[in-house]
């Protein structure tokens, strides 16, 4: 028997989705002015629910890591103030006419861009991701269900009541956007098991929410996954630009998804290069762990262990491995990887072109940084997450992977 | 624990799907000859092993309709091997670039059609999915896993056999086409449970099927689920068209999803149009269930009952119910309709507009009969199936829609 509160929530998303599809661009973006004003005029009652959640979870000992996820400071107040400007800023994709042709027997037929129609969004600490996410749902015109984490659930009540009240001044159907009030753990398993009411499920947040999500929908789930990514330094790789690159991929956010974890060196200039590598690395406090044929060259590596080739440090750790060729290279990574973004740094052609075949991932670099996977970086303006997943959306996913498509098919009489 | 057969089967089909992925349009296409060849040469052997699948099914008492499924006559032989002479026929998606920019930090952002990669395929009865599936997924570079029902049992393993080795004379990789060879049911749940190999599951067959592979599987599902098909005839319609194009869509091929199972009639025009309508359907044997008001115009109609309006009839059955306007026809459409194909009959384009825009559904029509949703009226070529879902993709699945992309970002040495 499903909970009927969540039943319910669905059932009104549902209803509400079927106005959103009818709004124009204009309307939407006032409704989005009306709630970035509303989050404005409430800022001082918002951050104190906020500090209400802080101090919650600072008595029950969560780790100061994520305490200060939680944390909605001033800054971050603003950041997610000027997102919702951003996401004004950006073009509306629903109703782009993809393609269209003409049939022999002269049915034009036409392929729309629309909504999804309802989103829910299962997520964990920090409480932006309601903004965020809410935002970016309706721009796109779907119906949302926020369900955050329990530990947000203050900041998460006041930032939801704002944009609702915010954006029902300027026409927001009401519905529109909702938010789990419950924190009980099954409401999670009945709202993804909404089959014909939500239509995409997007967990953000750890593996063992992802796994949790994923193992109990019926509902369609993408998954923003972890980001195992690799860097192959090639034989014909320019040695001093390869070293720049993989420092500014493990070392300028080592905390983030698209940070490097794992450096596969060609065997040919192991000797030279991974000295260079280290001797810069090393100055900025990240552990190497290498195989046995990379300690030869970096006596400060520790010994990398089978682990450490499957292992997200988002950390100032580096597993390093020497490889005999760009198949040994590719081999890895789809075997390791996650199919998240990769990077070949080689000046030759053919092994630039095998890297980019082979490579199984959402992303695949030639001479550049992996920390480019990203919405803002991609041009996109805005991303809700980064899919790992292979089907309707891969990499970063902004507004257009917020749609989906239908036919109209034009007629003047025409039967089979 | 898993299978551990059909996890090696996935290992494998993985490892095929990468050297797949490599195959030039060309190659593609000498290998489907030889696969085509190969049935020919072996029709007799396939069709003694499907004589023994028929004779099982006539003493087990299957039902005429079933066995009938069931046979591989020689037309329907003739069929699947001309089938694959169209796959054959069709362009290649593979490798196109759907869109690419230039970031202003120099980054060459590329969108390329790639191969999904592995595709599991569970069916019923039908043995020519075997081929037809099979030979759609191999020209979109995907490995496949065909699970059939297992009263095919013996055609299906005549047949993969037959794809398998006519395709290896020719270079088909090693486990690119393979069949689940036991008849187990677990079997099932442990191929939509291979999360990280599997990578897309398409079941195609009726309603118990599809929700027990919905509710186990933890990999993506596509379904092609049933088809409760609308035709709206507004006051504006052109009524001798409307009574045409409803003949069509009801009795032109009754027992497949895109055929027409409740008619819904603009109150203006009922008195006129139901008499008319009723005429001509009554002549071809079509039962007639229709609401209070349907029946004061056709005395000859049924009571409908509410279970009518959620009712895929596949036969010479239709609903009918009176309507107070395009509003009401789409709001029953959405309430009652499977997300198929609806169609408006109507002049009037402020109508046909707000028909197109509220239908919920992955193919809307104007003036035209529901029967036109299929791979080849749309001018796709062939079908893989009809998806009812919402993402990835809607309506007719044809090369395309096997596909996915993944970016190519290029780059001169970039960091963030």
């Amino acid at each position: 028997m499903k909970n009927k509160e969540i039943l319910e929530m669905g059932e009104r998303a549902v209803k509400a989705s079927r106005e959103l599809a009818l709004l124009s661009s204009r309307k939407k973006n006032t409704i989005l002015e009306g709630m970035a004003e509303e989050l404005e005029a409430r800022r001082h009652e918002i951050q104190t629910a906020n500090r209400r959640d802080v101090e919650e979870a600072e008595r029950a000992g969560l780790s100061k890591a994520m305490v200060d996820r939680l944390v909605l400071s001033d800054a971050r107040f603003d950041a997610m103030v000027k997102g919702i400007h951003d996401v004004i800023a950006l073009k509306d994709p629903v109703g782009d006419v993809l393609s269209s042709w003409v049939r022999p027997n002269g049915l034009e037929i036409r392929k729309v861009r629309v909504p999804i129609g309802v989103v829910a969004i299962i997520y964990e600490s920090r409480p932006n991701v309601t903004v965020d996410a809410a935002v970016l749902c309706f721009k796109s015109s779907n119906a949302t269900i926020l369900r955050g984490g329990k530990e947000a659930v203050f900041s998460n009540r006041a930032l939801a009541l704002a944009l609702q009240e915010g954006g029902e001044k300027k026409g927001l159907p009401k519905d529109a956007v909702q938010l789990v009030q419950t924190t009980n753990r099954a409401a999670v398993k009945d709202l993804v098991q909404l089959d014909g009411i939500v239509d995409l499920v997007m967990p953000r947040g750890g593996e063992s929410l992802i796994r949790a999500v994923t193992e109990q929908a019926t509902v369609p789930v993408i998954k923003h996954y972890k980001g195992i990514c690799h860097i192959f330094v090639d034989k014909d790789a320019d040695l001093e630009r390869a070293v720049d690159i993989v420092d500014n991929a493990k070392t300028q956010r080592p905390g983030v998804c698209n940070a490097v974890e794992t450096v596969l060196v060609h065997k040919e200039i192991a000797e030279t290069f991974l000295p260079m590598m280290a001797n810069r690395l090393i100055g900025k406090n990240v552990v190497i762990r290498g195989d046995s044929e990379t300690r030869k060259h970096i006596p400060e590596a520790e010994a990398a262990t089978d682990a450490d080739w499957d292992t997200e440090y988002l950390d100032l750790i580096l597993s390093v491995k020497v490889v005999d060729s760009v198949g040994a290279a590719t081999e890895h990574i789809n075997t390791h990887g996650s199919k998240h973004s990769d990077a070949i740094l080689s000046e030759n052609e053919s092994a630039q072109k095998k890297f980019l075949q082979e490579v199984d991932s959402s992303t695949v670099y030639v001479n550049a940084s992996t920390r480019f996977t990203d919405g803002n970086e991609f041009g996109l303006g805005a991303e809700i997450g980064i899919s790992t997943d292979k089907l309707h959306a891969r990499g970063p996913m902004g507004l257009e992977e917020l749609t989906t498509y239908k036919y109209h098919v034009l007629g003047t009489g025409q039967c089979r």
